[in-house]
């Protein structure tokens, strides 16, 4: 569901490693069926991606590949072929969800796993969709909403066996990040802001970034996958880094620290607000890096780095999750892993 | 195998955390057997853990314990009571890996799994254990041997699923961190160094952190878990601490870098030194910390940060592989996860 950036990057991937996953992992997926906003193309023995990947680039569509279908929603090739798992990366939609809350229920309630890098489903609604998932026993996997490539969801879930998570603290998106480091170097916030469009980091209506939101969703989805809550976005109190002045910037870092968009969970209360981090904690990184720290009860405290979202490393974290679906379905359990 | 700092953790936190164990994994293991230097206690029905964490305090050792028996060898007590799973955590030897090498190769040999955070025997024979185990059809696990509670190993194995690890940098020693960190806050070496031994960071004989064997035993393993290298110990050029003063230290500070032992693969090459590293940089990280960056071809650096070895800490690593060793036996997949 979906053939954008992360979804074409995908398919790349895995006409690129799939002898190796095959080999490595005993992996070999089998894409039946694609479908983007003008159509969709199925074949139950297996699409040739190559020929899918070039219809998409030269007509805009899937559909006008050899087994396309022009005008074919998603949610209707849901219902024409059956697969194991739907990968579900239509864009990301904050008011309702659409079209991917419904291809992600409709999914589980069939029966098939999902793997999605959707953050719009779960910011809205994630309590149910891991009920419904359970419910059926499908699996339902979301790696690539938080940290891009970095495993971040897993690895606090690794950390609580044993383990008590009791605080998360996170740099969740790089688009601020990057802004406010540029700040941090005498650039005001528009520069700043035109710097990181021109560069790609931004896009062209940053609001989503700048207001907090994508932090906001990010950190929604590991309140729930991580510290087990039951929350959606509306539990989130959310302040963007729109009033943040180059002077404050400046004079944090002489004080040796400095001004990050930080996403928090404390006592199951969730903020996202510009806040001061001193410069020797790890969490204190610089750039488009992203970085979350888990404070554990036993471990204290632990910190991943890495580069936020992009669409490989997005894609990556699909295949992660999809070989990690394989080997649930095989030992037969539902739910999560 | 061993009932020291790291044993005796491991037995509180399965009493402490048994039930929750069992309930969140369905996981409750059965402690079938102990050895320490001076014997051993054993009973095929599940020991009294309570007892006998109570013989060693009062008396020094399990054998004085009601199913204990003076004098009863590790290796002696792997050939009387049949286990799945064997931990070994003896104290480490890089002479010549005993006793722990010992125990390892012959609970592997029986087709026991085995669980280790012993660094010597991995750091000498790694190549061939991994092949004992797979040649067995058992399960060698070792995530407490680098990064203590922080799942290092992990967290590489599966950066690598999709993307290739092309270099590995990282400050593996707390002890050494902790020094030169204060050094950089002006201290001198024996100062630092005497800090350090007061508050329980660095031992009484603090030889193998100093001079970097410690950190190349990190990284040996490594080498092999996470890259597929088959190397050992000697296949490493090290150089500790010893030499650096603190005006090199405080003139890199100035120039926004840190002096850090870091233990670095490239290009198949291992080496542990005092190097710089900007301090902007996610591995750079201070006192007792550690930190490992994994630089991806497509994921680019990934960085995880956490605190280094400890009791509790190494104990929850262990409790992960056994874990882990459960989910695999269930699966009846051999060698490695």
């Amino acid at each position: 569901m979906g053939f954008g950036v992360v979804g074409r990057a995908l398919a790349r991937l895995l006409l690129e490693e799939g002898e190796r996953l095959a080999k490595r992992r005993g992996f070999r997926p089998i894409v039946v069926g694609v479908a983007d906003s003008l159509g969709a193309a199925y074949d139950e023995g297996g699409l040739d991606m190559l020929e899918v990947l070039g219809a998409k680039e030269r007509y805009g569509t899937v559909s006008k590949s050899s087994s396309g279908v022009r005008g074919m929603t998603g949610l209707e090739l849901l219902g024409t072929v059956y697969a194991d798992v739907v990968v579900e990366v239509t864009p990301t939609n904050l008011g309702d969800g659409e079209p991917g809350l419904t291809h992600i229920r409709e999914a589980l309630k069939s029966g098939m796993s999902v793997v999605t890098s959707n953050k719009g489903p779960l910011a809205l609604a994630m309590p149910a969709l891991m009920e419904l998932a359970r419910h059926r026993g499908a699996v339902l996997r979301f790696s690539g909403t938080v940290g891009g490539g970095t495993p971040v969801l897993d690895y606090g879930r690794r950390l609580s066996a044993g383990d008590y998570i009791e605080g998360v603290e996170g740099i969740l998106n790089g688009t601020t990040n990057y802004i406010l480091t540029r700040m941090t170097e005498g650039l005001e916030f528009q520069e700043a802001l035109r710097e990181a469009q021109e560069r790609g980091y931004a896009e062209r209506d940053p609001s989503m970034d700048l207001e907090g939101l994508d932090s906001a969703c990010k950190l929604v989805i590991m309140a729930n996958y991580v510290l087990g809550l039951k929350a959606t976005l509306r539990d989130v109190e959310v302040k963007g880094i729109g009033g943040v002045t180059r002077e404050e910037v400046a004079e944090a870092y002489h004080r040796d620290y400095a001004v990050k968009l930080v996403a928090s969970i404390r006592e199951d209360k969730l903020k996202v607000e510009p806040r001061e981090v001193p410069r020797r904690s790890p969490l204190c990184v610089w750039g488009v890096l992203n970085a979350v720290t888990f404070k554990c009860r036993r471990l204290g405290e632990q910190t991943v780095v890495g580069r936020g979202a992009g669409g490989v490393e997005t894609a990556l974290s699909i295949i992660r999750d999809l070989a990690e679906v394989k080997r649930n379905l095989s030992g037969s359990l539902g739910g999560w892993a």
